[in-house]
């Protein structure tokens, strides 16, 4: 997808042409819940203190241009990357070797190690595990070999609170209403067609996902209603994001759902001796209901935890008997640190977990190359590299904790990490820079349009659903389907006034060949 | 439904009930797209000039009491009320003698009649017509007979623009969310119930009406691809109203539309010279559709007419080949002097437009009597009730135009009638006014949530499709069908503080039997 094979994308819009794509877009955005609450700068709190205000979510006029080779690899391979992550959450002797090298440097990490090692000496009284994960690649092409091939180069891999599943489907949907609305320039017509317009099944994906751990659960340890729970922060701008897979676990799957707002957890659950988890809605306190399972939207990050009662919180609900999306071990298993492990060249890890080589390859050629900064060999590597500016260019240092900070790009990372004891370095990552192709499209935010330069992230969603312990069936695998696709797409930084860096926007995929 | 049978109703909430309906309603409202534009009061044009910002439309927390076999009654006698407005747009000679009456006190009626005289002149080229009509009634209870049942009657027939369409049908589905969802106490459960709350269709069964018109339009004259014209005004702060039908015309139906700004319709439009209606849409010239039918939400004010080329606009529209909904004919027999006509007691008119006696007697009992303010016997009978303010105060004193300013009551009537010259009170009709049972509800606008005493209007949909001309199967009713329903609430003014007096909410029924 060089470029110059598709100089003309997106189409330039006359103004009446734009007047009438976006008046339909955003008409549409939010009678189909595309939509955000505003940020305090567009509308603050004193003109809306009930929260009634709604507005377009960030979204891209056009889909953006993607291989449609690596979106089906994307897809193809999310059953094999299901089937890892949940391997690695069920090994905790393996994840146990990993997490000591990060406790002495991430108090986020220790904090969650002590919580399941003091669950695990009581013993736990849930053997499912679910994931709702998200792994989020960017298209790699070699800038140094000329003609070569796009791949598919892994980001992250999300264990925890893996977001817009619910506006990623309606963005898909949004964009081929565009199309069948002629929004688009005939000019494009050969690009924008209905069958290069692969549509997110996202939300009802996730949902499903959240129905069968549900249903799973097994017998009612109580005469009350049964429910999910969505563990979520509070306020919530990106709520109906969230609210789509509720409104699809009722009205597709018939599963009661609640928010519950994490610093309330304490005060809205409680355990039963035998740790049924009984959630007390603060609205009707007479009608408990028996938590199922806990869908994590929040305490993905130290700040969700800023009081003890916190730890304490999340230390109540991993002790339950409810189906925890994700565990500890589960949330754990995604961190940078075991991305970088299993990617780290010559690395024996990866086949521990697949020993089908097959797979194992397949899920290897999505790797990009990451290093420790630590003591080994490979650390020692990546030391080189690191501190030297002309040899970091090709690199980006990222932070191990999840949502723990920035990332660090190329030239910056000598000098950051001189600013830094050595001792704190190995709380970092360095890995090879993926270099997407240069890309064009348009974002509405805030009612304004920026356009330019944009780099694509796809991210593949997966619902896995295991069986943890010793017991029968141990390590069983009940539930594995990959579950739709977004398209995140933000500026790329490479021109003055163009699309603000950092900012994302949901987009979604105009497939093209390559 | 005295109130004494329901005095608890709505019950009362926590302020955690509260809390936690209003969380679930406002998402999803804007989930749905049961929602409006903000007005300028509560968001600027400067804070939002390109207009993303959307809000929760006003809408009550609980569907309003309302008699099932009222309900029942209304929407059973929905395809008589169709057959009669169909007959009485058929029928130019009898309504010109009404018109007549009227041409010298209303100019908008005048110049309405103008265009269809000018259009008669030439020829229509188009033989049917299309009604989305909405028949909107209040319960009436005798407050003289004690114990008196409760009746339906009716308040107005609307030929033109009939909104709400979209709105209800979600609002019905909204309540019934929430009572899924367990947003209402308890302690209501008795009344509150799955089969007591009718979902309203009239999003999709409107659509549906749009699109047998545009199937029936018959063979292109053209090779352009045929769209329907939603004729607009611009700005339209109840646009995902109009959206709504749009989406399910497309989705459900398969069938294109565009909304045209009623002042744009020269510039947009154009007649081929055997009157096929073109529409060039501005941001792609170069793609003309054949227009099949025109479904009118302006032009039913003065309000949309300010310059010369607004009549010049609507008669290009009346003159085309395209099924106009309404036809200029249809709109006429929305005036409130028609149905006052039909309403005077001892009338002989409806009996020549319902032949059949059982039919003619059913809708018959849904009229409040109203009288003309003319020189005729009941005229004259009408001025001595309506300038004595002891007979006055069982009485309204409606304009007859259509949004031709606001209804006088009671007392005020004698006082405003003398600010007027005689010769203008056959511009207006009296009418008894009905007798609401007292209802509560809490309405949320603006953020805001208001309690108190209120009334509810409830509209049926009909659909109508229907063959003009003296051709072949002149007079023939293609289509009829009733089209679901909306219950419109408002503040009933009966206490200081409630609910403001004047601004409607959109409301779903909650059936009891009395």
């Amino acid at each position: 997808m060089a470029p110059s094979l598709y100089p003309d994308y997106p189409p330039e819009l006359t103004t009446e042409r734009e007047k009438y794509l976006l008046a339909n877009l955003k008409d549409w955005s939010i009678a189909h819940g595309l939509a955000v609450r505003p940020a305090p700068s567009f509308v603050t709190q004193d003109q809306d203190p009930s929260g009634v205000l709604a507005t377009t979510a960030p979204i891209t006029l056009f889909p953006s241009l993607f291989p449609r080779a690596c979106f089906e690899e994307g897809l193809a391979i999310q059953k094999a990357y299901n089937e890892l992550y949940s391997a690695i959450a069920r090994d905790e002797e393996w994840l146990k070797g990993i997490v000591e090298e990060l406790v002495n440097i991430d108090d986020f990490v220790a904090k969650l190690w002590e919580i399941h090692v003091a669950v695990k000496k009581e013993g736990y009284v849930q053997e499912l595990s679910l994931g709702l994960f998200r792994s989020d690649y960017m298209v790699h092409v070699d800038p140094s070999i000329s003609g070569a091939p796009a791949g598919l180069k892994q980001v992250e891999f999300n264990t925890i609170a893996s977001s817009f599943g619910g506006l990623s489907s309606q963005v898909s949907v949004l964009h081929n209403y565009l199309l069948n609305i002629n929004a688009y320039p005939s000019s494009a017509s050969a690009i924008i067609k209905a069958d290069a317009l692969p549509q997110s099944k996202s939300a009802s994906s996730l949902a499903a996902g959240l129905a069968s751990a549900h249903k799973a659960y097994g017998t009612s340890r109580t005469s009350y209603p049964r429910c999910v729970l969505f563990v979520v922060q509070d306020p919530e701008r990106n709520v109906f994001d969230q609210r789509l897979l509720e409104y699809s676990l009722l009205s597709e799957n018939g599963v009661r759902s609640f928010r519950l707002p994490f610093h309330r957890t304490l005060l809205d659950t409680k355990l039963d001796p035998d740790r049924t988890l009984i959630y007390v809605p603060p609205h009707s306190q007479t009608t408990p209901y028996e938590a199922t399972t806990v869908y994590f939207r929040a305490g993905y990050s130290p700040d969700d935890h800023p009081r003890s009662e916190d730890w304490a919180a999340r230390l109540q609900l991993e002790r339950s008997r409810a189906i925890k999306c994700p565990s500890i071990l589960t949330q754990l298993a995604g961190c940078k640190k075991i991305q970088q492990v299993l990617a780290t060249p010559q690395s024996p890890h990866l086949k521990r977990f697949l020993p089908d080589d097959a797979t194992a390859s397949r899920v290897l050629r999505t790797f990009a190359p990451i290093y420790p900064l630590d003591k080994s060999n490979a650390g020692e590597e990546a030391r080189n590299l690191a501190t030297n500016p002309e040899s970091a260019n090709k690199y980006v240092l990222k932070p191990q904790r999840e949502g723990g900070g920035n990332n660090i790009y190329r030239k910056a990372i000598p000098k950051f990490l001189k600013s830094l004891p050595e001792s704190h370095w190995p709380a970092y990552i360095l890995m090879e820079m993926i270099e997407p192709p240069a890309l064009r499209n348009a974002i509405l935010r805030n009612g304004e349009v920026q356009k330019g330069g944009v780099i694509g992230e796809l991210g593949v969603y997966g619902v896995c659903l295991w069986k943890n312990g010793t017991g029968q069936k141990a390590g069983e695998v009940l539930e594995n389907w990959e579950a739709g696709y977004l398209l995140r797409t933000k500026g790329d930084q490479s021109e003055e006034g163009g699309v603000a860096a950092g900012f994302g926007a949901v987009d979604s995929c105009c497939l093209v060949d390559v």
